[in-house]
């Protein structure tokens, strides 16, 4: 196969490749992550760069913008190598630094439940520090016998153990001089011995909280015996090159024949990549992890366990699991101890996942009197009500559009997004803030309820999300194929190009925050309450941080409710890993909430149509539900 | 690598090898499997073959007997093959064809104990026909849990379930319409899943029952439900290549860095062999076999699952395990289901193993009144002395004698070995039967018993074993080394060489026949019994097999008890994985026996050691032991 090289500008770096390897796939190799969330097919339009010389082959064009277009752009996934090459990847074309939830407590907004209060903090790993008898002829019992007697001694009976754990166990007695440190896991009344260790180990006891969500993953290294978070590690989920949302990783994985291995391999080897830093960073070796708790949604938790998701996106939507069974580290290759635990927490449903469950762990909410609204929003929204007595729960699909998904110029959250916009409802100029304060790249989740919340303020757009066409500014334009509103000028943008918003974004965004708050009225519905009778909101996961509530009262997607009964409480979902992790009196808590909550399939009836509909102006057709805003 | 061909006759079969391959490897890769139990170290002495042509280059001569050299023969594993090469092997090099117990009832002398009808036939493993709620939006339990639901309605609460099953879990319910079958295993409780099949399955459930001994394999394929045994293989412990004993193969665990991992593959592939012949030619799949009951002594068993057995053979002698956990058949790589169970029978000491605890099953001592003695004869001797209400379990060195080891012209039991010696007392003439009534190769155990009782009775030998040099036959006579007795002469032999009995060999007989009648005595004695209190005595193990009793009493080998209460039973071992297999009563009454057993450690006090050296006469030192025998 001919080698060519491919020099990419303005970092120059270079690498040689195979013919035909794609500009992407080249990048890839050169360490450079272009953004691009269909997996290589050409559909996101993202991975944009512009070849400056040498030989490439076009492989189509792919759904390239118009502007990427006049600005002489291709996409580095539809572009193959032919010769040597160089190429300048425009800045908004690189994943940046990532903005993941890591629960490392430095975010200014986000309050701390102490659930952890709650529980008794005593794990279901354990230690023991064990001196036997050292044998005799007389007394003569095997190694094994000797060890369960002394095991039974300290209350541990039945404990199974694995051959792995057998095979050496002669020479670890003998090398501790009888001494041993054993570490075993105590759940479903299942023993099982995790380690057995020659001589009193006196280093810590480890386990991983770990968080994998659709977009981020996020692990915490946690010291089991005295609960200190001791460090934590965030990326992107590395399935994303196979598509952004649940549904189309579904897709990949029933209708490729490597598909589901390949999404178990990616998300494997993103949680090993931070499980490998953890543990290298704090110069542990893998076998020091004893256990990890993981919250996911249902599709991911399934991916993650190579269990094919195929019948979760069809109707009766019906996963394989709920309830979890326990897996070894060796079992999915875990950068862990190969006889560790890994817990999965349960699901609810096939849209309610153990990271909800986890969720609800943190919150607190099921040991309280009052109402709380639990919302975690992402591409899905997924949320839960109720308190000590009842919980409901139901997802729905919010569409890709807060995580900047289906906007012109969105953007999830990251480096130089636009995240809250200024409009001067008299000359119509606009000021605007970008994370990092640099120079605009696109706009966020948040970015983009501020600015609808703000468009509308100030009537240049009305309920319907319409552009008022007698608004009187050049911020206001029609191109080609739509409306448009000019948030930031080229000259003020990274891209050197202007940043809009389109009315076709607009309706994108509606609809998203359309079915958010439709979810919560059928809920409410349900239990036949008001919106008025929450006592609490919980907003979580990295969209949630990043959330103006007052915007996003204001176009409808969150009940009015008073500003202080919303508290952000971050990545909750790592958060209740980390409790059930520390706490089996927690863990199996958190069992009982999965068991507890009644699922609310909104697909099932018309309330949820019928409540949609209604949502799909600014802030609602029903203003009696939104007395804060002025209208 | 150059490359040779190497031609061997008689049969004519030739190989291409590398320069540098010896001949026994080049021998076995034409498919001829030399006799070999020093794994190839030239200790042996019996790979012998005579190099015709061809370019060789010797690696030392190795134990080559007086009688070979003469005959210009060389030992394969010491000749390195360096041109093409013609090569002759000896009829007597060649391994011949296995005299193996596969307890197929096919043995005359063998009396069938009916232990299985004083238990429950009701297995641990259990197979269910489920058919399953079809889900829809308001009934959508996911897969597993709607599984389990069945299971429970069915009694089968808290079932295991591995991973494995669950990653296809959703096609297998919808490929067999939901209905399904479902496998599990449930002892010690826990029950485990084993596997779930797509629709109701009418194949027999199987498992197979194993018998691993140190010289010998065998695999019973037996239905699970109906009791019947539907085929039987058998063949030799391909670990007899690192060494002949349960010591010299745990010399090689120890010494050696993959020592122990090539122990194991060769049990574990001879064991393969044998799973992958029942299954080929019973026109099953691996996955048809859901569990295997495994008895082996207890370094067997240790290497079989991969266990160092180092300290077996160190003072205090401990084993790893005697319990030993349930394995998979995923984790030993067996021609098996991979989540099928591998039961090992429990070991008592480091040298009375699972393989004694499956043989007192199978001999049902434990449910009867009367004392019965079982003993099991191999390279070591193994007994157990009880009832009912008692039991007392001893191993002894016997040395490897009666397998022909250690003995100038010494087999094992195969086709050629003389087993019956007739001695005329006055002419001193010999006739002999040979197993399979050709030429002698050579003599093996129950030949060498019967020989010494003849030699002992037409006065050739005296009571300590040393030949009357005042008889008068050409058959005594004195070589350079020592004195011998001539049984076969060459032309009357298959290896046209005198077939001969050493002092020395008689020596090591006497020996052995010492330490049993001695292990024997010490634990009557314990029991503060004489022998005569014996009612049955059960022998056990292929050697046992063709033990002639009155030649046995004879020479003090075995009590002298009136022949009736003896019992030949045959492979005992694979006989009781049966058993356990069929019935989990009768399984979980073998571990009560190995519980209950008192194992008496021969090497504690002084006991045996008077008793051993009281017992190296013929037929030992007090004659009122053995009134039978005439003087």
């Amino acid at each position: 196969m001919a080698k060519h090289t491919v020099r990419f500008l303005p970092n120059d770096i270079t690498v040689d490749v195979d013919r035909g390897t794609t500009l992407l796939e080249a990048a890839s190799s050169a360490g450079i992550e272009l953004k691009s969330t269909c997996g290589g097919d050409g559909s996101c339009g993202r991975c944009t760069v512009l070849i400056k010389d040498g030989l490439v082959e076009s492989l189509g064009q792919g759904n390239l913008s118009k502007r990427s277009k006049d600005q002489g752009l291709s996409l580095a996934c539809k572009s193959a190598v032919a010769g040597n090459t160089t190429v300048v990847v425009p800045k908004d074309s690189i994943l940046q630094s990532h903005q993941i939830l890591l629960d490392e407590k430095n975010l200014l907004s986000e309050v701390s439940i102490d659930a952890l209060r709650n529980y008794k903090k005593d794990s279901f790993i354990k230690r023991y520090y064990l001196t036997l008898e050292e044998p005799t002829l007389t007394e003569n019992a095997p190694d094994l016998a000797r060890l369960m007697a002394e095991l039974r001694k300290n209350g541990v009976n039945n404990a199974h153990i694995a051959l792995e754990n057998v095979k050496n166990l002669a020479s670890v007695l003998r090398d501790g001089n009888w001494r041993v440190t054993v570490t075993t896991s105590d759940l479903h009344d299942f023993i099982s011995i995790i380690s057995i260790e020659a001589g009193h180990v006196t280093k810590p006891l480890y386990g991983f909280a770990i968080d994998i969500g659709t977009t981020t993953v996020v692990v915490n290294l946690v010291e089991i015996e005295t609960g200190q978070i001791i460090d934590s590690q965030g990326t992107y989920n590395k399935q994303a090159r196979y598509g952004d949302d649940v549904i189309t990783r579904i897709v990949h994985a029933s209708d490729y024949d490597i598909g589901l291995s390949e999404l178990q391999q990616a998300v494997v080897s993103t949680v090993n990549e931070l499980a490998n830093k953890l543990v290298v960073k704090n110069q542990l070796v893998p076998e020091d992890i004893k256990a990890a708790i993981v919250a996911g949604n249902t599709t991911m938790t399934q991916l993650f366990l190579g269990i094919n998701p195929k019948y979760i996106r069809l109707e009766p939507y019906i996963s394989t699991i709920a309830q979890v069974p326990l897996v070894k580290g060796s079992e999915l290759g875990l950068v862990m101890h190969p006889e560790g635990i890994i817990y999965n927490f349960a699901a609810v449903a096939s849209y309610v996942g153990g990271d909800i469950v986890s969720g609800v762990l943190a919150t607190n909410m099921a040991k309280e009197e009052s109402i709380v609204l639990f919302i975690d929003i992402g591409t899905n929204g997924e949320m839960v009500l109720g308190n000590q007595d009842w919980l409901v729960t139901c997802a729905c699909s919010a569409g890709p559009a807060f995580e900047g998904g289906g906007i012109t110029h969105g953007t999830r959250a990251m480096t130089g997004a636009i995240e809250r916009v200024f409009i001067d409802s008299q000359s119509y100029e606009v000021k605007f803030k970008t994370i990092g304060s640099g120079k605009p790249i696109g706009i966020c989740g948040s970015g983009l309820i501020d600015g609808l919340a703000k468009l509308r303020n100030a009537g240049i757009i009305d309920r319907s999300g319409k552009f008022n066409q007698s608004v009187q500014t050049t911020r206001l334009r029609r191109t080609e194929e739509d409306w448009e509103f000019v948030l930031a000028w080229a000259h003020e943008s990274e891209l050197e190009k202007d940043i809009v918003l389109t009315e076709s974004d607009i309706k994108n965004i509606i609809r998203a925050k359309g079915a958010i708050y439709s979810a919560i009225r059928t809920m409410l519905k349900m239990m036949e309450l008001d919106g008025f009778a929450i006592d609490k909101i919980v907003i979580a996961g990295g969209f949630g941080n990043y959330l103006n509530i007052g915007d996003s009262i204001q176009i409808g997607l969150l009940p009015d409710l008073p500003i202080e009964k919303y508290i952000f409480l971050g990545n909750s979902s790592v958060k209740g890993s980390r409790i059930a992790l520390l706490s089996k009196e927690a863990l199996l808590e958190a069992e009982e909430i999965g068991r507890k909550m009644t699922y609310l399939e909104l697909s099932v009836g018309n309330t949820f149509m019928d409540e949609f509909v209604s949502a799909l102006f600014l802030p609602h057709t029903d203003l009696s539900q939104f007395p804060s805003v002025t209208q």
